[in-house]
């Protein structure tokens, strides 16, 4: 550990543990955000690239200054390169700086582990990997934010190594605003898998069968379209190198999948006949309505009630239930802007919130979540206030 | 056509084209919140039902008088009972009442069509299918909202009906605030099978997966595990029926989905090398990141992005760019009230609106959809009045 840090710390989260100089190696969105936060906060931040445009950019942005040779050593090394090279990059820290602490940030841990470990010696021990979960639909350090990592979980993977090297990172997460969570490397994959690989990729599945769908048919589209494809939207070569980086984990929860989708063909397609086919009226309801068919759907949508339930709300408790207060908001200027400083003046606060479209509407009709005891006084409140409540 | 309503019209949509009286068969949701929306309109309204429960909730509250044998003829019978006797309930009605159009509200409507068309004659002419794509959580006469209707597509189905008949379906649609388009009746299966039936079980096999999935993983799930499985949280119940109903369209998608899904793992699988075996370290990185699964992931996703941006965005138009303004909200009563409250006192348009929680954090992040030209002296307003905005 090295003396305090050579400014004052300014951190608005609070006192900072972590202490400089901080080298950080990758200057795109993550490495300069983690930059910009650690230099608000009055750590010392050193800037290397092998991009010179990129790390000037950083530099101009005010993350840090570029590191020289003649530099002090850094307490701290963070990889921020991109994944393919993320291992390669902390071995080279590793051996460059024999009292650093190095860790990387790579969104997929178990393959970084694995090679750091086939070819470093007893400075592993030195080394503690990383998964902050921040991102943005953008890249670059153009993109950067001293503010990406609040409120985000930073999974550790300390796997070997000592506890004061796992300790840097903790407290280097902690500064920005993260909370760190303690995770194997194996565990790790497996999670961001279940958790945020798959989810896309169906996402993409589901979004690609849009692509030659007639007009008249997306005008159908309502919320439960919108939700279960926004993030198909992402970028495919970003998530490419993700994808591939975990995909042992990815293919073995898409076969699971896959059988279960199997299952439901299965279970779907007697039921499929033909409407103006001879076979319809003559087979008549109860064998077009097949048992089977009802089993299958309703034995995966069963199962995915129970995993829906299971997601922590917010604040990463059980999901809170509050009461659902709908109210019609009309298309003019200011109208939602009017409806929640109504509710702010009522003195109510909004646990959540979402909006419901659909084609052609001149209406939407905004759902907000308050607490089970302050819905019935609220809607009163609203309907005073002019607002069109929709009851339950 | 029949004389004018009986007692005045209250429709706060407008002026009323519905002549009555208006039968409707069955009391569940969709036919009492349907009389509902008609008789606050000022038009009479028969209820009809084989529970005698549901039936005596419908008329208590208030939406019409239970019919008796000796009651005027229907101008108009809206059949709305469980989807599989709608078609023999549609056909008993064509013949009760000679000179009334007949409608029906089921969700799936080649099924329908074709067993009213297999037993009627030309008494045909007088049914036109119907589907208000409207609906809720939960189901039965109390669950019933006069303005369920309210900026919801409602699909009619004319196929071989005449422009008088179409004509009185399509007044019923706009005056309950419902926006009427007209669509064959294959046509709207397979535009329901995509834009709803296929994504409420894509997003049921998704969280399948999450069953059993370790307390500690679902702990790193973010908005977009949420959001894809948002609609999983469905009555199993109740969709059984509706999709056994559009067999052929729903396992047509699902064996293109499955055939995208079989390429996406023979493209994955090669890459999936198990990093602690001898084989990884061999194989090397040229060869364990197959070119073959970039390809297949950029082709799934690269197709998604083009299926997504397809979905028409508010109001049915192209989906509208909105500038984003996001806002650090603190897990305190009133935050978000109070920030709406201030983005109201601004003059500031709120167009869309999502938060962003991850676990274990003690704020979220509120984003903003506002007209370009608004973000960022919005941006610039809140920073005064204390709020940390998160700059992109």
């Amino acid at each position: 550990m090295s003396s305090a840090p050579t400014t004052p710390p300014t951190n608005p989260h609070g006192t900072v543990a972590t202490q400089g100089p901080v080298l950080v190696v990758g200057t795109g969105l993550l490495g300069t955000s983690l930059a910009l936060a650690l230099s608000a906060s009055g750590v010392a931040v050193q800037l290397s690239d092998t991009s010179p445009t990129s790390l000037a950019l950083a530099r101009d942005m005010g993350a840090g200054r570029v590191r020289s040779d003649g530099d002090e050593a850094p307490q701290l090394v963070v990889v921020a390169t991109p994944p393919d090279v993320a291992a390669s990059v902390v071995l080279a820290q590793l051996s460059a700086f024999p009292e650093a602490v190095v860790t990387d940030v790579a969104s997929v841990k178990q393959r970084v582990v694995a090679e750091v470990r086939a070819h470093a010696g007893q400075e592993v021990r030195r080394y503690v990997g990383s998964h902050p979960m921040a991102g943005r639909e953008r890249s670059g350090a153009g993109a950067a934010d001293c503010d990406l990592f609040v409120g985000r979980p930073w999974v550790i993977v300390p796997d070997g190594a000592t506890p004061q090297a796992e300790l840097v990172v903790r407290n280097l997460a902690v500064d920005v605003g993260a909370t760190p969570l303690r995770m194997a490397a194996a565990e790790h994959d497996e999670a961001v898998a279940a958790v945020s690989h798959v989810p896309q990729l169906v996402s993409s599945l589901l979004a690609a069968r849009l692509e030659e769908l007639p007009e008249s048919a997306l005008a159908l589209a309502g919320q439960g379209l919108r939700d279960t494809t926004r993030i198909a939207a992402s970028d495919p070569r970003l998530w490419s190198a993700i994808l591939v980086g975990n995909a042992g984990p990815v293919v073995g929860l898409l076969r699971a999948l896959r059988e279960d989708l199997d299952t439901l063909i299965g279970g779907i397609a007697p039921a499929a006949v033909d409407p103006a086919s001879p076979d319809y009226t003559a087979a008549g309801r109860a064998q077009t309505i097949a048992p089977g068919a009802v089993g299958a759907i309703t034995d995966v949508m069963g199962r995915g009630n129970t995993g829906q339930a299971r997601i922590p709300g917010k604040h990463g408790g059980a999901p809170r239930r509050y009461a659902e207060v709908q109210v019609l908001v009309p298309d003019t200027a200011g109208s939602l802007g009017r409806l929640f400083s109504d509710v702010g003046a009522a003195g109510v606060n909004i646990e959540d919130f979402a909006m419901e479209h659909s084609a052609g509407q001149s209406a939407g009709i905004a759902m907000l979540s308050v607490s089970p005891a302050a819905a019935q006084p609220l809607e009163e409140t609203l309907e005073e206030g002019g607002w069109r409540v929709v009851r339950l």
